[in-house]
């Protein structure tokens, strides 16, 4: 076991019960406060440990670290430097917070600079993103969307159970929770329509996912072998990979997703660690065909993180519309990205792979409006006695993720969004 | 006429004839020499204009240029500047290097230090691109891929003539010319096989495309209109966007193309601006079904670029496989940008686009060996005796591009990418 992760830790800072961040997590971010300049930090309860002050006063000087890492703007810098930085860091982290270390507990000046409350900094985006690649490796949302829009019969596409499916989407609208996004506007055309039209989407849905970020990347020309591949990973966050499903319909055909798409995809602020996400580990989906050498693995390489995706209406009232689960997942993240870089592809510190649409088995694991109402035609009612096919403007949507073992909780916190009408 | 554009203008650098870099060029590059460190020059002639050192000489000191602009190793803070500042310095350059100005001329020491030989640098990328998105706008090679692999009676799909049909590329592999390519490795499966394979791409392809870089973005949420779109591109380049066409045929359903194009697309180095090309203005393609409003403009918008793609082959021979040219484009440059950025995506400088193959209505004017080969049937005789059907290892692609009027041309170059054997 990793020593950070052990049940039995405590810190000195009081952690909520079922907080998302216990000292076994220790989830990275970047937050400031009021104008303040960005900087990296870890979630402690209801706390952040800002990791700038903490290198400043030189708690990390066995790290080897180069001078101001945690002083960036983004953890960019901080993820090209490997695992094995990640996770000593990350243990150093563990040891200054747990309740015995007096190195800030015990220094009353440090402490008020280091600890810093959740509730008075902002979250801003964590790294920037080169390059975002949305995957569709759940199998169970391929097939609802291939029931749906194709063939019920043939749901599933010749290539899917061989190849892990997918595209490359747009960096520079990748947001952080809290940023309010406009309803797009686009060219659709409805079936019946003998040509296309102009307007705000009318179908706007969620795609509940998670993102994972890449920490170091690989040479152009040169492969990740699947076996090395989880290495690569900094970490984990929820992910909204916001679709205006009539857009998306017009325009997919043939070259894939665009506008219908690239309008806004959110990311939950705090990074989770792979290290942190260790104990929960469960056996892949059982692969139906056999797949080719450069995509097999041995061991366990899907996690059991519960997943939730709720609409809070201008009401306020919130209604939770899906509880999915990462472990339903298909293709796994070492075979997204021993598959991404196969044909040379580098992939580079803060890149963003995210997973597709999470759906489970049952109507209400579906992680998107398009399969939840079943392309509008199930509504769905809210606590305010309105109903939902599609997402309406005013709407926030939140999601959360989980895992749960031993007594040991280790969240994700929340990415959430709320929909402006469009603009004009 | 803008003046640096006057065809009558001279410079005391010696521009040989046939020169893509006469004084009525100027187009922008990032150069080192040896080790040094990249920097922001100029080509003209057989020379470049190390802009550095003119603007450490403060012969800039008029534009109001944020100290160090062109010390810096990429363009994408001078890009962000504006359309009224890349003229102004433009014109400034222009001044600089004509006949009658000593400013350089006549500075021996600034001279020597100012003017470097192109045979002693090495180009570099130019800017940091954010995001890469491919177009397919040409009209003709839009119809020869549709009549191959679907129907040639309903080549184009129902939406081509509405939207300009775009996807997202891969922006860390975008390469500057010269820069080698491994063959990609991949999974394909033909047509008559049970299951997939893997192994190195058989079906390597260039495509003939144009890039234009952003140059000024829009706010995520607001929209670039069509009007004033093309204010918003810094310029041209020759783009080759490398295609595996094996492994994009297996994967690229339902969401478009991924690792046949994501292991290298190589740009020229020098862009070109938008005013050296003015005057290469011509007609739009006439659109063949009304466009929505937002799509529609008045005026010129296309190019009268001559474009070329050879195959220089391992024993040094070259053959000239395609003369197409920019002003087939079906799609605007402008109604790109403005369908790209209808919905709220935020564009930022240092952006790529491209436009998609580039075919002209006949075999000799297309873009592609896809087509040029008619898919493999029509190979293609090559000087040594050998002939190709798509790119073997060790053959250099060139792609070239110039406009010629009133006795000036304005070049770009050319963008070159040697196909190296499959790794391991």
């Amino acid at each position: 076991m990793i020593a950070a992760n052990n049940p039995s830790l405590k810190s000195w800072i009081t952690v909520p019960e079922n907080s998302d961040f216990p000292i076994q997590n220790l989830p990275f971010g970047i937050f400031k406060i009021g104008n303040g300049t960005p900087r990296a930090g870890v979630a402690i309860g209801k706390q952040v440990l800002d990791l700038a002050a903490v290198e400043d006063a030189g708690l990390f000087s066995d790290q080897n670290l180069p001078t101001g890492t945690f002083s960036k703007e983004i953890l960019n810098d901080f993820m090209s430097l490997g695992k094995p930085t990640w996770t000593a860091t990350r243990n150093r982290i563990s040891e200054l917070l747990r309740s015995e270390n007096q190195e800030i507990q015990g220094n009353d000046g440090l402490r008020a600079k280091a600890i810093v409350s959740q509730a008075d900094v902002v979250m801003v985006m964590p790294m920037r993103v080169g390059d975002y690649t949305d995957f569709y490796a759940s199998k169970e949302h391929a097939t609802n969307v291939g029931t749906m829009f194709r063939d019920p019969n043939n749901a599933l596409l010749p290539n899917w159970l061989h190849i892990p499916v997918g595209y490359h989407g747009r960096a520079s609208s990748v947001v952080i929770s809290g940023t309010p996004l406009h309803r797009p506007k686009g060219q659709t055309k409805t079936d019946d329509a003998e040509v296309p039209g102009f307007g705000p989407c009318r179908l706007l849905d969620f795609e509940l996912e998670m993102g994972f970020v890449i920490g170091t990347g690989n040479k152009l020309g040169h492969r990740i072998k699947v076996e090395n591949a989880e290495d690569h990973i900094f970490g984990m966050v929820v992910f909204n990979d916001w679709s205006a499903r009539d857009i998306q319909k017009w325009e997919y055909v043939p070259l894939g997703p665009f506008l219908g798409k690239n309008f806004g995809s959110s990311i939950s602020p705090w990074i989770v660690t792979m290290d942190a996400l260790e104990p929960f580990r469960v056996a892949d989906t059982p692969k139906e065909k056999d797949i080719l050498p450069y995509l097999q693995t041995s061991g366990k390489h899907n996690f059991d993180i519960k997943l939730q995706a709720a609409i809070q209406t201008e009401k306020g009232d919130e209604k939770v519309v899906s509880n999915s689960n990462y472990k339903y997942m298909y293709w796994s993240m070492a075979q997204m990205i021993a598959h991404h870089t196969v044909n040379g592809c580098d992939l580079n510190p803060g890149d963003l792979l995210a997973t597709g649409t999470i759906s489970g088995p049952t109507p209400d694991s579906y992680g998107s409006m398009l399969e939840i109402s079943w392309k509008g035609t199930k509504p769905i009612q809210m606590p305010d006695g309105t109903e939902r096919r599609f997402i309406a403007d005013g709407d926030i949507v939140i999601m959360r993720g989980h895992c749960e073992k031993d007594g040991v909780r280790i969240g994700f916190g929340e990415v959430t969004g709320k929909v402006l009408p469009a603009l004009d």
